[in-house]
């Protein structure tokens, strides 16, 4: 749901995109890809959420931790269908959270 | 939809949520912040998506641009509705944009 990260600094990696019709398989690879990214190094949690624009924040200690995740072998099979399936359009951000701010309703 | 950013870098305020069940006015007044928000010097874009989570994510030109969105007078009653109604929970996180990257299909 939301993330418990730590406090600041630490990287957002903000993926922003627009699907196209050709999905067949692409929510399976989507949780393939939270499931794997969770059991590398570096990770710090995940929020994603879609309606016409579906938008995933990631969370990583380094941006060492980014690259790893970004060359890990499964990861780069599976942008290799978003280019050639999956996407219309993304934006892929890489971000240095300064500061962090956090509510609970008690 | 996607926000069009100029090259890095910039700001994002990445804003992840959970609803109470006491949402009336939720809807309204979010629109209204988005069309607020667009209006305040320093704004690139915004981003948006709910399921269980909602994740808006708005571009700045500086922290100063940040700092002046959040002490906007309109922007400061609503966030207090939000306290008050609207979020279960949320977190709030201020991060500069270092790379971005961005896909269209042709």
């Amino acid at each position: 749901m939301l993330a418990n990260t730590p406090a600041p600094p630490y990287y957002a990696v903000i993926f922003s995109s627009l699907l196209t019709g050709d999905t067949e398989g692409y929510a399976g690879t989507a949780a393939r890809m939270v499931e794997l990214a969770q059991r590398q190094p570096g990770f710090l949690g995940v929020e994603s959420a879609r309606e016409s624009v579906g938008i995933t924040v990631s969370y990583w200690v380094s941006e060492d931790a980014i690259r790893a995740w970004h060359a890990n072998a499964e990861h780069q099979l599976a942008q290799r269908e978003g280019y050639r399936a999956f996407y219309q359009a993304f934006r892929l951000r890489v971000a240095k959270v300064e500061r962090a701010y956090e509510f609970e309703r008690s």
